[in-house]
């Protein structure tokens, strides 16, 4: 079995991505994320080009990786300057991390028009540059840019330049195909050229700019390449990076390779969604392997086909990375993926059992509706105490009202919110003020139910994101609310959904205080 | 010049796509598109199984198509019928085409677990049906559906099923990847052998359930396939099919092949966002060729060297299919490429001209606060203006409120909103009810500004984005707004950023209406 290693560069190329930003928050949960599914590297940034990774890499090192190894990424020193004076140079050594990638240019054209310095210079470049970072004990991949741009207009020189990487100590030659507009089998027979000789492992990097990254990293690997570089959803610059969710399957179920740990693959789609999730990006539904529709069935033949045998329209059993079959709709996988959170509240209930129908019906509409437990799973463990009878309400919203205005431009006022609840036979109303009219009605709830419940006071929101679902209905579309709260001792998610943001909030927040009470009930008891 | 034909069969296999549905009219201004770019053949159903087709079929014959031929598609005979007397082949002569499209099984597997079947009486089927139309005066192309995992497993067997087809006269023998499993390269050299004793022209048919339709299609040209089947967007069953848009300019401008007149290849983006139009679709920004992002640089050494030299990051230029550079403006890229835009509404500026300066300044002070332009043009013409002293204001808010309340669970109520505005001395206030705030305040808005610039009511919103800026704190956070509207003619983005979303979605909405009266008012001079 062939080990290929994956870097995954998200972080760091997928930010190049029209409308692709994240928060040092983000970045660690990807982290997180990438490493759990066993991903061998994420390059996660370049600290000399943006300072603000150096945040990052310094929170980063407070995380336990179990199989990933941090990557920092930045050019080769720039011309004239020692490597050791060079800034960008100082700081990549001072994000810390065991492995750097620098790229550096093997296009003559690009060194003479774009670098504007001589040939030889490059190369020293090259040469300083790895040499430096391997004296500091890195190891060091050498990120060929335009590589194969550069092979076929000066063949000689885009070696040259590998070849002062590899001497000067660089652990992977990666050959890249910045623009995109390389072949996949022209660059499969250069890759097999180069990996014949290098003497070194051989890495690939490809853009989708003409929608063949992923071919082209394929065929890279059975032409010898052993590491390849991506982005875990395609993220990247203009079109986009080789979309890891999609190579990494089909090298491990069709090419026999190993990327990630066979036990993991099944995580690929939750892996790829939650990325999509907290990058607040709308996975396309007909993406390869994870997304929605991958293997959904419409025509009539091809539905009766997989009734028949499965086989006849899918290349994949969707198990395997652990996606769902359409037609058959969540009636028999959804309820046995169910069945175990409704056995960890009750262990009596089956798989035929009334409530667990019940629960996946009522999973079903609420899908429909917009919402989406995939990562909300403190709302799927109020919604499954209610479907199976086991849920006492902790309080009863009486009425809300939130106020918004504003006079002339930059007079801005808070948003107001007034809130009336029921415990028992106890009535509360009190208001509150907010950064906005969510923020307002948060405050007024927990200010009214902290009366009833002094351990709210423990609880506090860190996450909240806003998904609008339909777009094209623009004001009027659904939107989907995520809300992350946490009481120091644990942190959950909670989701809400309508038309109404306000609404959406407003379900998301009650999910989130009732489970806080729940866990503290049970904790109780 | 290898002269390629292109079947675009976005009309048939496309609407197997999730959430892909045609009305007759939709499909009439589709197959016009297609003609007017210079497709060869369009699929545009499957009449027997779909008998609404047949109001299409009947009302196409209408249409003077210049280049484009139509093709209806069916399936082979049924077992035990004879071909004159299956509904199917009857429905198929009836939608009356020049050419038709048969499908039949090449796969053993399937002939006896799907149709179960006899592998003489499929082989029979494919003659039968094939004899029967070219009797009926149709050119026909012969689909060998699972070709290729037909040819897998039993290679004599697939090979029958093409020279059944071949012997009864078929004119296209399309070899399709079904199942979409196939690596690109595994399906040329098959297509090679094949074209190789054929006899009669080959074509691919291929499906993106690994990412790779695009290469495979490519590979199999080059491995003499001269007719090439796919989407024109890449929509179809499960994962899609090839995705035309990209195919297209590959072959013409990579591989110098002829697939539509060389003069209408600067239509294919206008083409593909027209029909994303028609099917209300939102076209991937990074889509190859033709998504807005395809040639838009945001990292600061991309920037810089496309500057110097497009050639350095791109693989084409842009215009030659239709495209344009796009320069995202991010915190990297700086002065330098706002200039062009402010040179566009002021040639007079220079680089260090004050209000330059001053321009820049406020991009960067507002990116600060959360607001991004790099997708929000719009927004960024009309800072512009402002910076520029060139923007007279179309009307002032005097105030604006909105209400959102909830009684006891399950009673909702519309959200309200009322505004009063000013324009010059005339004022006007009015109200309205909406599914949310943003919603009421939007219609309010335009209630009352409709009765100063009647034009408004050509607009409207087709996105509404919401992306929360630091969830970390929670429902205080910032919140950046991003609204795309149209008026029929043109699209454009707008952004607004505030910790309040209803104030982030004003700012963003009043962006909107004033780009709107700001090109009405530029066109009227």
């Amino acid at each position: 079995m062939k080990r290929i290693e994956i870097l995954d560069s998200t972080l760091r190329d997928g930010v190049q991505g029209e409308g692709i930003y994240y928060s040092v928050e983000d970045k660690l949960n990807i982290v997180k994320a990438l490493d759990e599914i066993g991903v061998d590297y994420i390059e996660a940034g370049n600290p000399g080009s943006n300072p603000k990774d150096m945040e990052f890499f310094e929170r980063v090192k407070a995380l336990r990786l179990k199989y990933a190894r941090l990557v920092a990424f930045g050019p080769t020193r720039r011309a004239g300057v020692a490597a050791e004076d060079d800034p960008g140079c100082r700081a990549l050594v001072l994000a810390g991390t065991e492995v750097v990638s620098i790229f550096g240019k093997s296009w003559d054209f690009q060194v003479q028009e774009v670098l504007r310095t001589t040939l030889e210079e490059n190369l020293s470049m090259i040469r300083d540059t790895v040499e430096y970072f391997v004296s500091h004990g890195k190891t060091v991949f050498f990120d060929a840019e335009h590589f194969f741009d550069g092979f076929r207009e000066n063949p000689d020189y885009a070696l040259a330049s590998l070849r002062a990487a590899k001497e000067a100590g660089a652990s992977v030659l990666v050959l890249c195909d910045t623009n995109g507009g390389t072949f996949p089998d022209d660059a499969a027979k250069i890759v097999a050229g180069v990996a014949e000789k290098a003497g070194v492992p051989v890495g690939i990097h490809a853009h989708d700019d003409m929608g063949c990254a992923c071919a082209l990293s394929l065929q890279a690997v059975k032409a010898g390449a052993v590491q390849v570089q991506g982005t875990f959803l395609g993220f990247g610059e203009r079109c986009g990076n080789a979309n890891l969710s999609s190579v990494i399957p089909s090298l491990q179920l069709k090419l026999g390779c190993r990327c990630i740990p066979a036990e993991k693959l099944p995580q690929l789609t939750h892996t790829a969604r939650y990325i999509a999730e907290v990058t607040n990006y709308v996975l396309p539904k007909g993406l390869p392997y994870v997304g929605k529709s991958a293997f959904a069935h419409k025509g009539g033949m091809h539905v009766d086909g997989v009734m028949k045998n499965p086989r006849s329209f899918e290349h994949i059993s969707p198990e395997l990375v652990g996606n769902r079959r359409g037609v058959l709709l969540s009636e028999v996988s959804g309820r046995t993926a169910l069945l175990g959170r409704i056995q960890a509240i009750d262990p009596s209930q089956t798989k035929e059992s009334p409530a667990t129908r019940r629960a996946l019906q009522a999973v079903k509409e609420l899908e429909h509706k917009g919402y989406q437990f995939e990562s909300a799973g403190a709302s799927m463990e109020i919604l499954l105490h209610k479907q199976l009878g086991l849920f006492t309400p902790f309080f009863e919203l009486e009425h809300f009202k939130i106020i918004g205005e504003q006079f002339a431009a930059g007079e801005e006022r808070p948003a107001t919110a007034m809130v009336k609840v029921r415990v028992g036979q106890k009535e509360e109303i009190t208001a509150a003020e907010g950064a906005g009219p969510v923020n307002a009605l948060d405050r007024a709830l927990r200010k009214a139910l902290e009366v009833f419940y002094p351990a709210l006071a423990q609880m506090r929101l860190i996450d909240y994101k806003v998904r609008v679902m339909e777009p094209k209905d623009a004001t009027a579309a659904i939107v989907r609310v995520l809300i992350e709260s946490t009481d120091g001792r644990q942190v959950w998610t909670t989701v809400g959904a309508s038309q109404d943001i306000i609404q959406a909030s407003w379900l998301a927040l009650v999910d989130s205080i009732e489970y806080k009470l729940l866990q503290d009930s049970r904790r109780a008891r």
